[in-house]
């Protein structure tokens, strides 16, 4: 193998898609990538919105302006059936300023989006939020002017909030739905140190992401995490041959599996099955004795409850894996 | 206005998405299309598969081989914020054979397709099903070797269960999903004498139809109906400034909606919504007034519980309408 | 078999649960009963509420004032493992008005009562709504003082809303909540001509109904249809030997089984199951044959959506049994 | 206030129902009581089943055995409109084999019991697994004989599976039913150290617990826990008229709430919108911050995802509040 790279991307397009779209960089094997990303409504580091003529989606012809994407990046050697792990090295924040949004028509309170609207009462107020960012303290600080506490200053937990390949099929209509190719999952668990893995369906296999957050609750319940721009770096490696139908992750202590779907309960059983395949497969289980033992010691994050498919991410320990 | 014309469309192509991709035809408002559809998977009148180079997806990359489209047909004068007021007028059977199957993969007592797997225990088995149909006695006939009653005969009621148009963004992944823009929902009530009426979103339209459904029963619950081709007679006709959301119904009897989703409560809501909204825009109701009405006389019939959305129609009798 | 006797229940009490609560009134297999049910609110024939002491609950220490309840009705003969059939003969309306209601926290577009809130914007307004019924016409009429159309009539379709055994274990907690016994289901098709068959888990069965509705539309949406009170005549027979798992039903023109749970899809899948395992049973079909002609010619209808457990019913026409 | 007292309670019967028996023990607030549970299928300390004599339901005449419960505790001055502090003190095993299952008709890939079936296809195979404990090593072993690891070893992490109050109305079904009541809810955090708040909705509360968890993870989702038995310490204080409406719950990091419905979704926004009450009513926080800020840093644990109801317990770290 050739000695592996570091690239340094600057977008000169940025996707409302995930697809095989014009790659923005292709990559071996082995390779590094360092990219800045937009926040969830194209802002960048100073909080310049996208120039219109940088916005893409699928046909040109229409955009929708959410979580715009870097790349994507073309992974030579990526062919279908073959895995891509993405190692998430580092998440640096560029910007000191992270905003979250109450959102009439999108939260697990409404529906999801304009047009979808499924109730006749008053939907909830939108509102706007400030979140300051101290890197000294590691924190985010937001004012509440209206409560008791005056202000509340929380932990800064950055992750990808969108991250995914070119889907089985096509592209996806909008950067915002999580699926089989990953996608906006808005799980914590892609965060620095979590190795994501993804399927190739498609020759090269077609990276991107953005949508950095800087802190997010289970669930991402309001819709909008803290939304931030960072200096994101991740390492690129095709395993050949192997072969899988879901996200999949792994860090420090668990092996994790990422199904999203609707309802709720699909995306929960899809990462179950999910889990037990791999415990299957890599670690020698009996089906109904990774079950039972799935059953006992593992646990579940909710991703999100909020995007066209909601996500939840299914856990096992590693320290219980032969 | 010019006088209408009849296009009798022979498709060179074939999509397995709605959006604006090349239009097969373009025609004006008033205008007639005349068109034979292929099966859900495929076969045209005399059983032939589509070939290779005339299956098309969004990205000309990948398909998938369900619900193949006749179209797009580029309305002209069909602006965004348009209504396209589609007149079922004749579904005329072209062959007398339909099919049907159970898929270990696919209906409501599973998942929804490959890798999508949301159980553990065995699906249930795949087995195909050949339905004659007699338009003589407009009936199709199933034998049934293993039951007592030997073979059942049922009325013929075509529908058309895949019409849409282009969505309001890009392309749809798979014509196997129904949404805003209709699609694959799978209602007995697209049949002929209908008055389908969808958004416009994208400049002329762009509508696409196939999936011919000789008879099938609500929900579609084993995922596939009794599927057949037809010659297909619509009556296309834009509706200047009127704007709408999601696909809306008329026919001798009943204002419709059909809205799509996940889970199917989703779908019902939405559908109901928006079957409010058009008794306020439209008839003038008051809207709790008309929540009222709607909870003592309207009905819902099931579209598909099957697809990757879920499909409801909310049902208004039109003797309620001032 | 002795003489079939016809027996005058008059309530001395009335209670707001399902079980093996004190007879009201023992009668033998053949026999028929007419009793005079109260509303959902617990009025009269001439609106008068319910005195305080004729209202019990299962533990005589606690009640919810909503779906008061005749009965129950011993049936001599009836084992557990029978069936009963009870053919609703007729429902007379004694009363001119019925009244309908959208609650804050009942219906379809909220929760399902007070202390179980959602949702955190504000609900849907209060608002009561009174039907004059005209039984020359045969309907009732609203005014709609806020709506073009000035006023409605519809056509009076009454059922009984409460119909149910005691359950398999125990009493039902509220008469309001649906399930393998009955109860609450608010399926319009629990109308005069129609066989409704009850499992029997307790000896003698204990059947119990109120809760007329003169007319409602599929889903009872708003949480409420037009409540009202009627005599109503049952007979009662038991089918010795018979088992069954969920409430059937019988009318001129199908054969119908009721799924009662959450979410609707559950509800619907229950209420399949329980229809190809009688078209199994009963009329000698194979599972696999069963389904796919379900699958076709098959019809659902929603009863409601609103009620702590939601009720399906599925229904297969009689012209394609043997 | 008189001294508190001691009480050992030494079960003379085992009800399978939340409501308001007969009381097995009368205490004060601030009175510890003291018992040895059954295990869920009823079995004591040296595997012996709980004598028929023994097992009661609400009305004597039907029971299930599933979840036998101690007590009900009578709190003396517990009006309705209070708030029962249940402070568990110790949860002590009393024997060392912990067993579990999988059933056919029962867990997050199948049903929710014989009955109530909702596929066709054939369900998952029933399997028992005997868990043996080493209190010395604080673990559970499993013999994994057709997985290539042969055996795991978890930690031993036990809690209280059901423990609630007599409900709003009536009795409970079935003790294997959670609710606003508490009961079955199957959550990890009712461990020792955790206070558990119940609404009183009858005077003197009837506090009822059994089905100890040796060990259990995220969902149950197999349906069964480590299930065992342990004497359990429980110290029980009235709040006067402090009224709430679903169990909450603390530990040392965490103020916690627990919301029990169908489908998963609904069970989540119950949790989340009592805990946003919460936050408002004690802590003093205004509406719509509370809810961006939980938003940002709430967790969510999914209790059971298998029992009549499903429960989801909503955390709120305690370094946020004021």
């Amino acid at each position: 193998m050739s000695q592996n790279k570091i690239h340094k991307l600057e977008p000169q397009i940025y996707y409302y898609t995930f697809g095989p779209n014009e790659p923005a960089l292709t990559v071996s094997s082995g390779d590094t990538v360092v990219a800045s990303t937009r926040d969830a409504r194209g802002y960048n580091t100073v909080m310049q919105p996208i120039p219109e003529e940088l916005k893409q989606r699928s046909a040109a012809t229409a955009f929708r302006e959410s979580n715009p994407l870097v790349g994507p990046i073309y992974v030579e050697g990526a062919e279908v059936g073959d895995t891509l792990a993405v190692h998430i090295l580092r998440i640096a924040f560029n910007r000191q300023y992270a905003w979250s949004r109450h959102n009439p028509h999108f939260g697990f309170f409404t529906g999801e989006g304009p047009g979808k609207e499924m109730f006749l009462n008053e939907p909830i107020p939108e509102k706007l939020f400030d979140w300051n960012m101290d890197f000294q303290r590691n924190t985010a600080t937001l004012e509440l002017p209206n409560s008791k506490i005056g202000k509340v200053e929380i932990p800064l937990r950055p992750f990808i909030g969108s991250i995914g390949v070119a889907p089985r099929y096509g592209r996806v209509e909008m950067s915002l739905t999580p699926g089989e190719y990953g996608g906006n999952m808005d799980c914590v668990e892609t965060k620095a140190g979590t190795i994501l893995y993804l399927p190739v369906w498609v020759r090269g296999g077609y990276l991107a992401f953005g949508d950095i957050h800087a802190a997010q609750g289970d669930g991402e319940i309001c819709g909008v995490a803290l939304e931030t721009t960072a200096e994101v770096t991740l390492s690129l490696e095709v395993i050949k041959g192997k072969s899988i139908e879901w996200p999949r992750m792994e860090d420090e202590t668990h092996i994790m599996t990422a199904g999203s779907g609707r309802p709720l309960m699909d995306a929960l059983r899809i990462a179950h099955v999910e889990l037990i395949k791999w415990l299957i497969d890599d670690y020698g289980f009996e089906k109904w004795e990774a079950f039972q033992v799935t059953s006992q010691v593992g646990t579940t994050r909710i991703g999100n409850v909020v995007d066209p498919n909601y996500t939840v991410v299914a856990k096992f320990p590693k320290q219980f894996l032969p």
